[in-house]
């Protein structure tokens, strides 16, 4: 198969992680005998830098013109600091986002089995923890209008849900609901706002054309306690932009180590990947940055264009680095492993 | 000293734990010669069933004309499973704090030593936690305009603040810190919402007139991550209505059961205390609900009226009541001890 992918590295450590999964898909070439051709652009920090905007126009427009882009992370700590900061570079992946249509971002949780010492939480909570976040993307208070008044000094911003935003990310989550434990959990707020009281009715609505799978509801703080205490629990979790922004990152910690996890956005015409970490400025160029989240991103880009055994090859070598304490220092303490060892070991295993 | 106090039950366990707060007051009374009167009224779904509203007119007044507020718990899941409801019972108390001008939400969450096998956490991890949530309790997307459009089925909430509203909860917090260990965190997500702008100039602002308190920002994705991993990094969090209800929550299972944490919310003219758990439905009426969160939050309400005295004459009769176990099953899995005798117990150590 031939793929043409968009590489946006973006700022931190975001390029070295990139690096080591254009290694990984390298390796996939060579072995499955597939072809990839890269080509970067601009976004974020980095792109505010050389071009004054957080996405340039090319950067949108390879991104629309390849078959999927590899996203790395993005944000620089020079830009938070500055309250009045007009251009975040976080606005350049928001919009990316929206024009490219990715409403559903998709956020499995796991716990590997070799790095379960790892977890801060206990491990008979954690051991069977093996879940998958579905956080609407292009909606809700994200994208809703937002205002300033200089009057009164007062700062708005909305939240909005129609009906069809709900709908086709719910069919997604019950669909591998339908290949998983069959148990979805939607979480809202719908004792207080009426965008998740829509959620409610919408997603109860579908689940009836899916008599095999459970539905449940829980409130989002009842959510992030569930999360902590019990996340075996959970299979399918549907939620909102930003509900879905806490939970993840929140979900992240089961697994030990932010490092670790992927994620895949979709939409109709386009897909992206990119670990869920952000960019870690202070651990920039220092090759001590985890790979792996990175790399299981590319997993779930080979998973989405149907070449199964290939994504198993890359999750495989993942597994053998964690057998081998092939790893990063944030796992295991003391490792003295870099980056990009890390990314050669997993690449030349991918077999 | 002589405090009118009105007494909100509530629904599902609230009428349980209430009632063993009343019997420490009580204590409270004949120890140290003051005298207090409780009068009842009603609230959630318990006041639906009989009025018909979740905060019956009478309710509001009795809170209005009374020193403080002592407050159970809400919700019956009669109401939760129902997506078209039109009364939530948690109304009633969305509106008795806005009605209260209730706005700051006070939540010290703690590690009792006693306690600590009872974190999920880890022991390192967890214990020198002893951090307070200053939650914004009367505006933001909570009370923000709300519609439903039935041409497109969408819905929407609206979230604003004015600077006012982020001052006066901001100079409570930084106070509060000066007392404590000097240093707040501001929790919200600057990089995506307008009103996470305005609080981060407003607070930043203010912080020039406390050089001795140090202030830092951080994402509520990264808060969410931060809490569980290293929560002894935190001393005052100040947040929003949203943020806050969710952090708090989570911040809750540091201390090992979500029924031991109290919480305090001011205004400038009144004042009610409440347990940070729900109503337990499931849970009702069968004495197991622990009663310690009700109780402590005894202890902040003669804090409030500068009985410092007796506040810690209560905190040291729970104490006692952890390091004798007498504590309910939540606490250390085999206990035996119902929620009135834990509550005798510790009404009949305040001395
Ligand atoms: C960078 C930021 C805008 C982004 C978000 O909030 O969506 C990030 O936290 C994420 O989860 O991908
Ligand atoms: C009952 C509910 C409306 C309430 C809230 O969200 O504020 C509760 O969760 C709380 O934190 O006091």
């Amino acid at each position: 198969m031939h793929l043409d992918i968009a590489v946006l590295e973006g700022d931190g450590i975001g390029p070295e992680v990139v690096a080591q999964s254009i290694k990984c898909l390298r390796s996939v070439e060579e072995t499955f005998g597939h072809s990839f051709t890269f080509k970067k652009g601009l976004i974020g920090a980095s792109a505010i830098k050389q071009t004054g905007s957080p996405l340039p126009k090319e950067t949108l427009k390879l991104c629309k013109n390849t078959d999927a882009t590899l996203f790395g992370s993005l944000g620089l700590p020079e830009f938070d600091d500055d309250p009045k900061a007009k251009v975040w570079p976080e606005q350049g992946l928001l919009k990316l986002r929206k024009k490219l249509g990715l409403f559903a971002n998709i956020r499995p949780v796991k716990v590997f089995p070799s790095l379960i010492k790892q977890s801060p939480l206990s491990k008979t909570q954690v051991k069977h923890t093996d879940l998958v976040i579905f956080r609407e993307l292009s909606g809700g208070i994200y994208y809703g209008e937002k205002s300033f008044n200089q009057d009164n000094n007062s700062a708005t911003d909305t939240c909005t849900y129609t009906e069809a935003e709900i709908s086709r990310i719910t069919h997604l989550a019950f669909k591998s609901a339908r290949s998983r434990k069959k148990k979805v959990t939607l979480v809202d707020k719908a004792n207080v706002l009426e965008t998740s009281r829509l959620w409610r009715r919408v997603v109860q609505s579908i689940s009836e054309s899916y008599p095999d799978v459970t539905l449940n509801c829980l409130f989002i703080d009842n959510a992030a306690v569930q999360m902590i205490l019990n996340p075996s629990q959970f299979d399918v979790i549907l939620t909102d932009n930003m509900f879905g922004d806490i939970l993840s990152d929140q979900g992240s910690v089961i697994a030990g180590s932010i490092g670790l996890l992927p994620s895949a956005s979709v939409g109709l015409e386009h897909a992206m990947f990119e670990p869920i970490h952000g960019s870690y400025p202070d651990a920039a160029g220092k090759n001590i940055a985890n790979p792996v989240a990175s790399i299981l991103s590319v997993a779930m880009l080979l998973q989405h264009f149907k070449m199964n055994e290939e994504s198993d090859a890359v999750v495989a070598a993942v597994l053998k680095s964690f057998s081998k304490k092939i790893v990063t220092p944030d796992i295991l303490g003391s490792s003295k492993y870099g980056t990009n060892y890390v990314g050669d070991f997993i690449a030349n295993n991918i077999m």
